[in-house]
């Protein structure tokens, strides 16, 4: 929360300093490798825009008095707008004014990214009341050459293969969407990296939404290949249940161990369908590049009233839910690194469990946990069948089966699958 | 139901006179290509059996009453009668009459095409009120050697592959079953025959049930390849919703475009498996042809109680029903000519829409219809799902996702999978 | 019934003469091959243990009286246990003895097999009642070499292809767990050699739990590929529904058969999925083995409170469903003979069925029962579709299906797929 917290003032947008300057504070938490694509660079279809930077943004009357201030939030300016600095008449100025009339309180978000536009974003009751013939509009701003930043942390793992973990870090003073999608990246990237060393080497991105994707896909091409689990995080600090989106395969692994996860935590949870709007993910599931990369969030983009608007504040987002996002990342991506594929040594029938001492003596009527986690594993061990096949179909969690298979793997009953084809 | 109307009065058969001046009144309509297949000849298992006409039939007592008159109804005499002309008690009689005790008042409709019988059709109670000794019978008719007789109207498509839709002709005085199927079929065939150009050619086949169908598969066989989807159509003017079954494959394009059809429209219309009794989809689906054929109907042969009786007459089919069933063979037929598969000739994350002027310039928190369109479309099409995948996995109405996919295809982002193989 | 009484007297183990007197006294029924396994022969991991058998047992205070006796009930001895001939403290026994609190007058069953150990079964009232400060013990038991018995009748068929039945037959006095299941295979071997001679050899085989399906299973090794069906069976006169348990494979012919079975008897019958505890079908269905071998029960193992314990009873099974038990055996075994695959052999539309005399002669509204069966049968049988298919597909009886395609078969409509394939 400390983290939202610090984040939570700073102007960003898909460019500017805005940007770096929540990257160099995010730094604090987790070592990040900062790239800067410079403006034109082209990345598939699309080319990397000029930067925005803005400096103030007003709208006053003639008499001076502000009624719109940049100063007061970020929001007021349309996103991206080019400067402007005019006096004009009500009804000209108020086809470049955003408001949302059910919540006449708040300010909207939005943006202009590809469409040289300048706007201001508004209290439906402040622009109801402008009344004035005539106001005079500001906004310092350029949008000139200079690049993208995005940014990387990579935890090292056994294998060269990789889990990608994306969120955006374009939005302004927004709380959930996504301060808090950048928290749990932080904190979930700081605990890999004091943690025992993975299976799978972890790549935490951080970029703008879409064209930050596009970017660093189009600049990681010949490396895709390696990533072979992927989330899109974000909105993850409001009050909903957890929600998988299924990458676009739908039943890649990383979308059985999310619905497994989010299953087991609470019926509320919900796993909805790919579908082709959305965060980064989109990006990830284009037809040409068709990574398994789901999305991870409590409330769906659209899907909270305060989304996009300046009630998407630091009440929105508490330490608890971010703490309870951040178990459930970290519980993916532990579940992804564990679930490996074994091979029963001894597959004729049972081997004697109690030969070994792995068994209890007198025989009854009821058998434990541990014995039925064992009888599953070397019942299903045939190399065809994952942990989380195996704790699916037994119904045991997947925790008791990983221990278990560890006591089957020293008692050289199971072997590990990946090892045994390279003996 | 004009065409209705002039037909319901001729005695028709699976041969005969009946059939040809139905032939001649429907191509009126449309043009008919008539073809006569002598009796005698072969079709697969079955033998075209001689023609048969009739030209008077009726049951008097001895002082010359008529009790049954074949010129009051044409469903008096057993369909196929062999001539009779001879005075008998009534017990005798009584062998040779099929009525309705449930329904006292109806007039069966009977068959005897491959046995040589003779019979009368009446309503119960005039038959408990056959009191004398004796009786005169005579029914003047021929079954001798001619010839069976079908009709073609095909209307030129752009490729050879057809679409077969058949209809049988060889129901008398019944009106739903099947002056209406009759009616729906002349229809939409001179619908289809003023519109634009189909990709597929569309063949109407009007055609007696069962021995029709195996004369024309017979005749036909090397040509069937051709048929990529077809319909058997009939009892389409009754008031009960519509019913697909489907064709022997269960889950060919034309199922899943017809059940998208019907499910659409209402959710009284009903979908059932295939199943080998009914009209002619049983010889399109016997296991040597296996055509993907359905059967689209109201109620199902046998479903409602005027069934095979005199009350299946002009009061059971109604114009709005008819024309509703034109309008679902209608959507049928070109939703099946629509469906095709495109690619997406930018699939590297989204295409920029924006610069290509397809797209919205302020980003908000809704997406328009539309641009979900677009989204969907550049996302799913890989040559793998057709129109028809996309609108069932984005409930976007097939009609939007056609009209949005020709926009793409003008923008050049989408390109017809099978214009590109050809390239 | 008189097969269980004769049995539950005796003492059986997973070794002894218990288990061979018991053999004995089934060759009364149908012949046996008797085979004996030494100890110490190695089976997979396992090994045969030496044999046991047990002439006495007692707990006794100091004054002689006789506590607990041998003579009371063969369970009053923890099976397999180690000789003893010893006086010791109160605490000490204590610790050698089994009860079970929740029902105080029944004797416990527990065992020892592989582990040296001596106890005593009681009831838990009695247990409580042990108020002296020392006992003496006894058990005049045996463990030493000698040989696993088991014994197996063969019916033999038309094909070297067989069915197998392994009922287990280790338990003493326990009369659903598992006399059932003795009474059950015998009565219907005797069945199967009295009547006409099937087309897949049966395999009956009677032998200890676990350990005798893992000797059988090593000294047959070779020869497994020539089981193409199988059915653990047991627990089968109690009073509960039938129960099937899949194979591992889960929809094996024996899965669908059973299901089918099952499933037209009553609603109340059972299906679970595999689980790798049970009897001995989790040796067939362990990863190297992988037989198509699934478990017929009323109850399941563990399932009823008497289970495992002195009130598994002559109470606990009657005549009538050991009898229905021996039904629904024979018809599972049965459908398996019967279900095989035709081929329609005139498969270009519907053959006329009327000119071969198959049909009735007027069309009318309705289709009887056998031209139903006709129809689908001719419409299915493509070498695809076994017996089984067509009657789930269909909804007709397989009774009725099978009976419809002998008639068929004798108008050569239909030929045998594998007649047909090797002529």
């Amino acid at each position: 929360m400390s983290l939202v917290e610090a984040l939570y003032p700073i102007c960003r947008s898909i460019t500017g300093d805005g940007v770096r300057k929540t990257l160099e504070i995010v730094s604090g938490w987790l070592p990040l490798d900062v790239t800067e694509v410079p403006s034109g660079s082209q990345a598939f279809d699309w080319t990397v825009p000029d930067e925005w930077n803005v400096r103030d943004a007003w709208i006053e009357d003639l008499e001076g008095r502000r009624i719109v201030d940049f100063r007061d939030s970020n929001l007021h300016v349309l996103n991206y707008s080019i400067p402007v600095d005019s006096e004009m008449d009500r009804s000209t100025l108020d086809e470049h004014l955003y408001s949302i009339p059910e919540h006449p309180d708040w300010i909207p978000y939005r943006t202009t990214y590809y469409a040289e536009q300048w706007g201001f974003c508004l209290p439906h009751r402040v622009r109801e009341s402008l009344e004035d013939a005539r106001y005079r509009v500001r906004i310092d701003a350029d949008r000139s050459p200079g690049s993208l930043t995005y940014a990387e942390c990579v935890v090292p793992g056994e294998s060269e293969r990789e889990i990608l973990v994306y969120t955006h870090t374009c939005h302004p003073s927004l709380c959930n969407d996504n301060l808090s999608g950048i928290a749990v990246a932080a904190a979930a990237g700081a605990r890999l990296l004091s943690g025992e060393k993975p299976r799978y080497t972890i790549r935490l991105v951080f970029g703008p939404g879409t064209i930050g994707s596009i970017v660093w896909l189009s600049r990681n091409r010949e490396q895709l290949q390696r990533i072979v689990h992927g989330l899109a995080i974000g909105l993850l600090g409001d009050n909903a249940p957890f929600t998988w989106k299924r990458s676009r395969r739908g039943t890649a692994e990383v979308d059985r161990v999310a619905e497994y996860v989010l299953g087991r935590r609470s019926n509320d949870n919900r796993i909805i369908g790919f579908s082709p709007y959305g965060y980064d993910e989109r990006q990830f599931g284009s037809p040409g590049i068709d990574l398994p990369v789901g999305r991870l969030t409590r409330s769906e983009n659209g899907g909270y009233p305060e989304y996009h608007s300046s009630a998407d504040n630091l009440d929105l987002v508490t330490e608890d839910r971010l703490a309870e996002s951040v178990e459930v990342v970290m519980e993916i991506l532990q579940i992804l690194d564990k679930n490996r594929y074994f091979v029963n040594q001894e597959p004729f029938c049972e081997p004697q469990l109690g030969q070994r001492g792995l068994y209890r003596k007198t025989g009854g009527s009821e058998i434990p946990d541990r014995e039925s986690a064992m009888l599953w594993l070397l019942n299903q061990c045939d190399g065809r069948h994952s942990l989380l096949d195996v704790a699916e179909r037994a119904d045991i969690a997947f925790d008791i089966l990983a221990a278990t298979a560890a006591e089957l793997l020293d008692a050289r009953l199971l072997a590990d699958r990946s090892t045994q084809e390279t003996e």
